[in-house]
């Protein structure tokens, strides 16, 4: 076969991957001496070496070469690094661009720059050894690992001119959301979508062990690509002017494949939908470390996972001085800088100008992108109530209608998505299929409904892989909406953990702009699991969110479907943060008409006065935060007005769970003085909340009445039972929170006795009656607010 | 092709599935006139239709053919049932076996026993819709989907005989943890290892759409098992008949196949290893709620995904209990069940009997087979020491040594692995080498280092996998250690919740029996990522463990080796538990000799008379828990001794977090008067710890003196730097602790403006130094305990 490139090409592209090679190798171990105009010596070497050569020059490699086919065919292209700490390559390559010195103009592209980009690297508030939000042109950090194939996706839903190059790491690729991530390509529309190129770089190791995919035959790993629905290209060598070839060839070949399927699927044609392609995918086969040290101490390196961090160290032995010197001087520096430590000229005209640079593309700051979404008037789908507690919905359903039109004034820009593990319709939101379907690519079946390709609902059975697409399309500046069963969202903690990381360092990052907030709708919670059990019961996802920093968690339990309209469209409308709502999809009692909601919601904490008896001066504080405590609390006042027809009572309705904090710890925290007024500072306050107790104790301990908070929540007692059974074996029921009244209100306490044994015998009641239909007795099914009389 | 089975072996087949459909139907709907003695009326039916039909023919068709090959060839087989919500498939088949009655007498074989049998279902206080802990047979819920084929997996290790029949659904096998599952068959050895039997379920469509796997080519599909390294067989159909015989000889197939791959691997051969076979694997084709009702109320619903819950509901319309009427009537009741409710004779012994009942097999209820460990005893591996803060040592390290040594005992009972993703080492963890490698059946290469086909370390990269098969391990009674890196343990969040409920339930169980416990080891913690950065710091994990039942979880931070060896000894000895153990892997100074440690331990917290100084009547309680809290909290000690020697100060170290609650929430709880003998009523507690403050916050919030604590821990801030400037950033650090003292102690008012000026002309020179020098100051490197004066 003839040669691809040109000599000139070859060479050309040959240094400019030397350059980053080396830039590489100085970040990981110079500090100073940054083009060996000196001999090398113990003082230009940093004294902790911390970073990740393994992966380097295989990332290298291949930006190098997108690069010459972004020049070549004028390509919009992102690049997104999933082999974790590939830091050194991607800096390298920024930097080279200029980018990175647009970004900070302090690391000047001369050998002052140089010395600065390398001490920065891994060094105390310099920059981390794997990608992340500092870097011009990332939208994926390589932390954690297994991300980057959804990310890629979500970059590229509704950018039809988008190119997402995805390298993706052999190590990675053994992750379950990477695994499950490959099949995105069934959830994308060729005519109206970008492309991702994914690129699986077997390098061959991970950090002590060779990886799976490197080590089942080329056989079975092509069945494998095939099976996922790509057409897989295979380059492989370690020679690298052959490498060069094969790959510039194959890109080339693959780059024009999409324009190929793209043009199929865009151009005009009778009604018929666009199918699924065979999508291109590269597989590379490239050495561990290479180009780095062959043989260190007599072991080698080179292609082995001893390549994978810090090939060589202890420099107290001269002959890996000796070693790091030789290792440079191969890249031959002096013909790749000129003597200030400029790139030279004909080197860096290789790279991409302007917005086409992969660090310079914007939608690598997506916030710079983002435009606000035409949110219609969330009032206009408000529940109509004539009083608290006059009729019943749902609120989720409620919010599917708002969320409909939501999506349909985003039709024109395309830039909101609704993204559910299977779960639109059972969490009530299907009002959203008026104006949407969900993305389907497969050829329809009978029977087959709200399914298209040009769908904007999405749905896999795998919330790791809708919360990496709805991460992808937020980073690249669009807006969405994750709803899912509460219990299951912990399946993607560790993703929300890396996301608000990414959102809190962004934010101390001056170009980047901020993004779109992240948003989850938590429903069919545990109040409302009674049905499925167990499995299905569990409130923690808030604690774990609560752990982040303030700046970036919001936590909202709106307790009717108005109020839930209301911090929905709050939400929407909100950036840089990680918003929770918790809200039932069940028919529930509805409180507040919509004036109130917003009123409330703004506060984020109220005393309900049409539910409080006489109590400028209460006697005790009733709290309660979730749809469901807000039920029980408020049942348990009818039953107490019935009891003690003179307790003065007030209630206080929690939506924004972050006002309990004070103020100096998170910024919607209430002033101690504002908390004092509204929870007494010695009244009694029992708490009913919708998650574990122990977060409300932990928000509310430096408040000055803490110690007289007595929380109810979910205890970890879960079963297949009914819903107000549920209430009760978690002490939450409003017969026990009557009851929790009676025993903490002092004046109260002579008819302690009478009210023990009162909730005795109707808890044997309750348990008979559960016990033989199946069913909640008739006072409670059949509760409904009533006011007091004046 | 002639017939497969014999007419009489179709009828007997057939005549089971029917019988076992049945009883599912029954349990979804009915709570009276089990076999339609009487007409149907809606008295006979549930007042809350509750379960899942869909999933449920299937299922029984799966169960009732391996019923039929484990009589043909004497099998010892498992059933995982990977489809959510399967419980009336696998509930009905137990019952027919025989197995429920013999575990839940009052459910008997008669038709009592069958009105109990359909009443429990979905009931109150009965059993929940999917396969739960309650199931005799059963390793695995149906709950929160994705992890059948990692537990079928971790069953199948070290059980030679078993063959783990896994039925995954499609819905199921769209999650991340079941697509990378798929790849364990490279961790399986058939020397030394059972089977596992993929059955990949396809009925279309999971609760509101349709599946990915249902809707590719098969092409595509064969392609992806073959990819995954298996050998596929497809059985497809919707005639009974006809599925029955292509099934029963596809399995038939299937089974010689895995025996003569065992018999292959298992003769006696010269000196190589086993190769990786292909396995075989099942691609089952049957539509969704089979037998089911085919249209109601005009709308498809067999083969749809109506089909996935309850087909028919709202019995006001009298076409829908006729509906239902003959669906119950076409499995023809009588010509399955005596007039008495037994099952008939002849169809009675097609099942098989005793513990080849694969409700029966002890594999099962692993409990019964759990031999507990030969350890080694713990103390030969200490750390010798002087004094304390006398020497450095690596914790983990020390660890491996013991860990080593238990694998060494475990090698003839092979019940014991160590799981890790890709971290073993990293963790130093890799004594362990000496006598194991790690699990690797791929050939092996130059330079490819403890790797084995009959290694007993399990190593791939995911914390999903690991986590899967550990819990498959110790579901089938044997023991196991999982060691990962502390930040991304929450990649295993829900996993880990789904078996706290487990175990929760399966404790509530009469029959099943204690298994070992769920250790973690979680290291390369949130203060020694110090040059990972970011992204590899949280230390989150034990507070959602925190929120689990007290009777399940138990959190241990040994602030040294020692301490660490006695932990270690105590988890692996233990039952039923998930045990925490966060423990750091760096040189770090150590405390205890080996004798002290085994005491601080068995306490879980003790008062550190040599650190404290006059401490009988203390000024202030200095408290941690972690090694690098006790680091700093000790060198604030020498310090303080410094600044103010006449200060009074008592140390107090927490190794088990859970002595902090109250006894009666947690059986570890102290007294509260031990722990206001130990923390004191009314002085200062100064508390430096291990993960976010919060946390120490909740446990003690019931405590006497909880208004005096002042807890420094994790609070978000993140960075690449030096492991003494995370301490610094965090105010965990020991000048930080130290003016926390001064600030906190009444009687050192006055010198309150002295103390911050130092502190913050210290703060400043760390952090020139830092800038300057990539590296922490020498008064830090080099600091070392020194006891006080006598």
């Amino acid at each position: 076969m003839s040669d691809f490139l040109s000599d000139e090409q070859l060479e050309g592209l040959d240094a400019y991957w030397r350059a980053s090679n080396y830039l590489a190798v100085g970040q990981i171990y110079l500090k100073d001496n940054p083009l060996l105009h000196q001999p090398l010596t113990l003082a230009h070497i940093k004294p902790r070496l911390l970073g990740h050569w393994g992966t380097t020059p295989g990332l290298n490699l291949i930006y190098t070469h997108l690069n010459r086919l972004i020049k070549q065919y004028d390509l919009n292209m992102l690049f997104v690094a999933g082999p974790g700490h590939g830091g050194p390559a991607v800096v390298a390559q920024t930097y080279l661009e200029g980018t990175y010195t647009e970004c900070y103009p302090s690391v000047e592209r001369d050998i002052n720059g140089l010395v600065r980009l390398f001490r920065q690297f891994s060094w105390p508030y310099g920059i981390s050894s794997h990608v992340s939000a500092q870097i011009p042109g990332s939208i994926h950090e390589g932390g954690e690992l297994g991300y980057s194939l959804a990310h890629a996706y979500g970059a590229a839903f509704d950018n039809p001119d988008l190119i997402v190059a995805c390298v993706i790491g052999d190590g990675e690729a053994e992750t379950g959301t990477l695994a499950a991530s490959w099949h995105s390509n069934k959830f994308l529309n060729p005519a109206r979508d970008g492309a991702v190129l994914p690129i699986l770089h077997l390098n061959g190791y991970k950090i002590a062990n060779p990886t799976v995919l490197a080590r089942i035959s080329e056989d079975e790993l092509s069945a494998l690509m095939y099976g996922y629905g790509y057409d897989p290209y295979f380059v492989e060598g370690d020679e690298p002017a052959q490498v060069h070839q094969a790959l510039a060839r194959t890109l080339d070949t693959m780059v024009l494949k999409i324009r190929e399927i793209q043009r199929e699927a865009r151009q005009p044609r009778s009604s018929e939908a666009p199918e699924r392609p065979l999508w291109p995918m590269l597989v590379l086969r490239t050495p561990k470390g290479w180009t780095g040290p062959k043989f260190v101490d007599g072991h080698r390196v080179e292609g082995t996972c001893r390549a994978h961090q810090v090939p060589l160290a202890d420099f107290q032995q001269p002959i890996h001085l000796r070693q790091l010197e030789e290792w440079l001087h191969s890249y031959r520096p002096d013909e790749l800088f000129d003597a200030n430590g400029a790139l030279l000229p004909d080197i860096a005209a290789l790279a991409p100008t302007g917005h086409r640079r992969m660090s310079a593309n914007p939608h690598g700051n997506g916030g710079a992108l983002l435009r606000p979404l035409d949110l219609p008037r969330f009032a206009d789908y408000a529940v109509k109530l004539e009083a608290p507690g006059s009729l019943r919905a749902e609120a989720t359903r409620v919010l599917g209608t708002f969320l409909r039109d939501v999506m349909k004034n985003s039709l024109a820009s395309n830039n909101f998505r609704l993204f559910g593990p299977d779960e639109t319709a059972s969490n009530r939101l299907d009002a959203v299929y008026e104006v949407s379907a969900k993305t389907w690519m497969a050829p329809l079946e009978a029977d087959d409904n709200h399914l298209a390709a040009d769908g904007r609902v999405m749905e896999i059975l795998s919330e790791q892989v809708c919360e990496g697409w709805l991460e992808g399309y937020l980073l690249t500046g669009r807006h969405g909406l994750l709803s899912c069963y509460e219990a299951f969202i912990h399946i993607v903690d560790s993703m929300v953990n890396q996301h608000a990381k990414w959102l809190k360092t962004a934010s101390e990052v001056p170009w980047r702009k901020p993004i779109a907030s992240l948003n989850y709708l938590l429903t069919s919670h545990v109040w409302r699991q009674d049905h499925n059990g167990f499995s299905h019961q569990d409130p923690g996802f808030i604690d774990l969110v609560a752990n982040k920093k303030s700046d970036v968690v919001r936590i909202y339990l709106p307790p009717d479907a108005n109020c839930l309209l209301s911090v929905a469209d709050h939400c929407l409308k909100s950036c840089n943060y990680i918003n929770v709502i918790v809200a039932g999809k069940q028919p529930e009692w509805q409180w507040l008409d919509i004036d109130a909601a917003i009123c409330h919601c703004q506060a984020g904490v109220g005393r309900w006065a049409w539910a409080s008896q006489n109590d400028d001066d209460p006697d005790v504080v009733m709290a309660c935060a979730g749809d469901v405590p807000t039920l029980e609390t408020l049942a348990a006042v009818t039953l107490l007005r019935e009891y003690v027809p003179d307790l003065r009572v007030r209630v206080v309705n929690v939506v924004d769970l972050m006002v309990l904090q004070p103020s100096y710890q998170h910024p919607h925290g209430m002033s101690d003085s504002a908390f004092d007024e509204l929870f007494t500072v010695d009244k009694p306050v029992i708490f009913a909340f919708h998650g574990y107790p122990a977060l409300i104790h932990r928000l509310l301990y430096k408040r000055t009445n803490h110690d007289n908070f007595h929380v109810r929540g979910f205890k970890e007692e879960g079963a297949t039972t009914t819903p107000f059974d549920m209430a009760v074996i978690n002490n939450l029921d409003r017969y026990q929170l009557a009851l929790d009244v009676v025993e903490r209100v002092p004046r109260l306490r002579d008819q302690l006795q009478t009210a023990r044994s009162r909730y005795w015998s109707t808890m044997e009641r309750h348990k008979l009656y559960l016990i033989e239909h199946g069913q909640d007795m008739p006072e409670v099914l059949n509760w409904q607010w009533t006011p007091a009389n004046p």
